[in-house]
């Protein structure tokens, strides 16, 4: 061992002393804990922290951020733990912060139709506290993530077509800074000109540029009208098309997903989905007004049937929606829950709409070539998919072998002026290609990064190479 | 004169002498030129830069940047030159780089709904390019502004209620940073969690860190219908309170603007519109499908009969909807022509909807108790609205008492949970206001500015204090 890592040892030790004292036995250093700590749901092995604490207040977030800092020792947020690249992990050691113990909902203002929430609190928390305002908060990961770390990761999923991803619907944000400090973002005016936009610096940041807090998000009235649909294809070529003239056509649909058949027969027999088959599948959404929904419809139902599509089936009351929409969330548990000794790792392409259906039956062929039997899902409203691939991660044949389909994948994305990752971020996953996507302009990501944390101590190891 | 001015003026020397070798006659000291371009459509009295440059490409703005960064000589980025807050004046000396002859629509992906074009294309041209392909770009300040202009002060619009402001709307950027590289941030996918969000840091940030050479724009479908209506109110309150029912109500409202009754008797005058009282007056414009907008009005004229709303004027054609748009954007315009001997300060702030009565209201009483006859005009969809004040700038006890009028409406707006500056920017003029609405985090916007233009060369004087 060389004498920095002693001193870094040392310098753990210290803190972790400290914050014994400022947390007494809100900080743990049991190794059950840590190694909760140090995955997510992905195929990383998990690598621990030295310690897991558990704050209940900025305050307190912000004290352990002095320590971290005063002893040059790495800061890990940690919220459900679900993220998918890795971003939990602690390469360098260092200290986690939980903050799910930071779940209240602070204000809701009908009015203004907007939250405060510290990071804690979920996405379905928000929705379950909002059921008797006549408000939701539309971003759904198929995790019940955090806010906090949906904020991190800008994060979306099936409702972003019409309502956006965490980029559009933060308004703003209490963040420890890297030396500690306590800063409060934006504001509750709908626009604003005033000065650079720090909302946005830090949403998508994955915690390497501060420890979000709390966050302040746009919410929206429940529509008069939702309806769901379901429409099975007879190709995946024909239900991606069919997503891409209702786009280009402009029907402000809410929910627009594909399953492709595999994932079909996957979710059917995991969700306990009854009347469908094992066919490239649109899972659909309408909000509106009792006209407007109806028109949407009509529209969307005829592009359906120039592509083949069967018959909508519609889901009407509300309980049968919930479960169809759950039964979409769940995909990934799905996918995983099929071969339970391997581990997931879903890709995360978004090309733009147009792109679409030659970038998604080019990754299908690309992956039954390579002898995958991968499922295919997405948001392909917005032009992102996952293809989920299950891997053996002491197997280093087939991580490679994934990891080459993977690289294609990608490449073929950017390529096609896409990006890597629509949703999950990059984490540790996909920092090889942030470079690839951006060019010049990472070196301008690390110039914001060396300026933000100077010490390098805000989840180091994840999304910029320093 | 020190002799560190009289080193600046070697260096200015020097890189204007550069300049003419690389631009030839695309350069010039003429004082003409200079002074045109040392002051926007404001009150600041013009400070001219030493030289205006007349670049035609992206690497001949890169050219000149690491001209002037080389020589620590200050770099202005000019467009339109209809900015309101001083941005374009030149405190510390330094080159005017004028955008305008980088004119062109550079690509258009109808099947996207995105172009990119060169930042000295102006709204209008944007709109006038895309006329036959059904698309529309709707971001509109009152002036026919430059992309890049609009980028850089995040401005917005009548339509930003419904289709939001640069921030939303644009999808990446063609930036020459601080030290001269070419970057390129965002992408042409609808969204991307890949590493942190460049492209709204530039957005917004007032040719501080960098200059704008081109922008991906999101277009939008041409709404099958569109339909204006204007409603007089027998009194502001009621007018303001018909717009926080018709945004409460969930309208999704492309347009609502608040013209009062002085800013309507004098765009009566200015724009020759016909068959209106100067009374308080909201101008609306509904898109969407026939049935959708029949469905809105139906909706927005109840609520306008509730607050005694006159009957809505119809717009029926293009050409006398157009007519009344261009009278709305022009309001500044009237404004100022009703006192030719003096000059136009608008304040811009922006408040949460449930505050805009209260707003409105403190502040008419405040300008009129003050002594102030000034118009009131706003997009008030979104909680902005402005007053035009007219003053003479040599009159110190006139601007000393507007400033103190206009120090109480952001002070007050800010206390309401609202913002300095919906639109406009910081520039000169809100410099004093940052850190009343941002407290400690501006101490993190001086951290970006120090770290992204470590000389200060980029438009010094402006948004931050360093």
């Amino acid at each position: 061992m060389t004498e920095q890592a002693v001193v870094q040892d040392d310098a753990i030790s210290e803190v972790i002393g400290a914050l014994e004292e400022l947390l007494g036995d809100r900080i743990t250093t049991s190794m059950a804990v840590r190694e909760h700590h140090g995955r997510g749901e992905d195929y990383f092995k998990p690598v621990p922290s030295d310690a897991v604490c558990f704050p209940h207040s900025t305050e307190e977030v912000a004290e352990i951020v002095k320590l971290c800092a005063a002893h040059k020792v790495p800061v890990i947020p940690f919220g459900t733990g679900t993220s998918l690249e890795g971003h939990v992990t602690a390469p360098h050691g260092g200290i986690t912060i939980d903050l799910m113990q930071m779940n209240n909902v602070l204000e809701v203002h009908p009015e203004d139709m907007d939250c405060r929430v510290q990071a804690g609190v979920t996405r379905k928390q928000v929705n379950e506290y909002l059921r008797d305002t006549g408000m939701f908060f539309p971003i759904d990961p198929g995790a019940d993530a955090s806010i906090g770390g949906m904020a991190a990761t800008r994060a979306s999923g099936t409702n972003a077509v019409r309502y956006g991803t965490m980029k559009e619907n933060v308004l703003g944000l209490t963040v420890v800074t890297a030396d500690g400090r306590i800063i409060k973002t934006g504001g509750r005016a709908k626009k604003s000109a005033a000065g650079y936009d720090l909302t946005r610096i830090f949403v998508g940041s994955e915690g390497t540029l501060g420890v979000i807090t709390e966050v302040h998000l746009k919410l929206y009235g429940i529509p008069e009208k939702i309806a769901s649909a379901v429409c099975q294809y007879p190709s995946l070529e024909e239900a991606v098309n069919s997503v891409i003239l209702t786009i280009q056509a402009g029907v402000p649909i809410a929910r627009i997903e594909l399953l492709d058949s595999l994932m079909m027969e996957r979710s059917i027999a995991y969700s306990d989905l009854k009347g469908y088959e094992a066919k490239p599948t649109l899972f659909y959404e309408f909000h509106g007004t009792e006209a407007g929904v109806e028109e949407q419809a009509q529209l969307v139902r005829e592009i359906a049937d120039d592509f083949g599509g069967s018959a909508f089936q519609w889901t009407v009351d509300t309980e049968e929606r919930n479960h169809l929409w759950q039964a979409r969330h769940d995909a990934y548990y799905a996918g995983i829950a099929a071969e339970p000794t391997k581990l997931g790792m879903s890709t995360d392409v978004c090309v733009p709409i147009s792109r679409l259906a030659e970038c998604i039956l080019a990754t299908e062929q690309d992956t039954k070539g390579s002898g995958f039997d991968c499922p295919i899902v997405g948001h392909v409203g917005d032009g992102n998919f996952h293809v989920l691939f299950m891997l053996d991660p002491d197997d280093e044949d087939e991580v490679r072998r994934v990891k080459d389909c993977n690289r294609r994948i990608v490449e073929r994305a950017i390529a096609m002026g896409g990006t890597c990752t629509g949703e999950h971020g990059v984490g540790v996953g996909k920092m090889d290609y942030l470079e690839d996507e951006h060019g010049e302009a990472v070196e301008l990501m690390r110039t914001l990064k060396r300026a933000f944390d100077p010490e390098n101590i805000m989840n180091p190891g994840k999304m910029v190479r320093i």
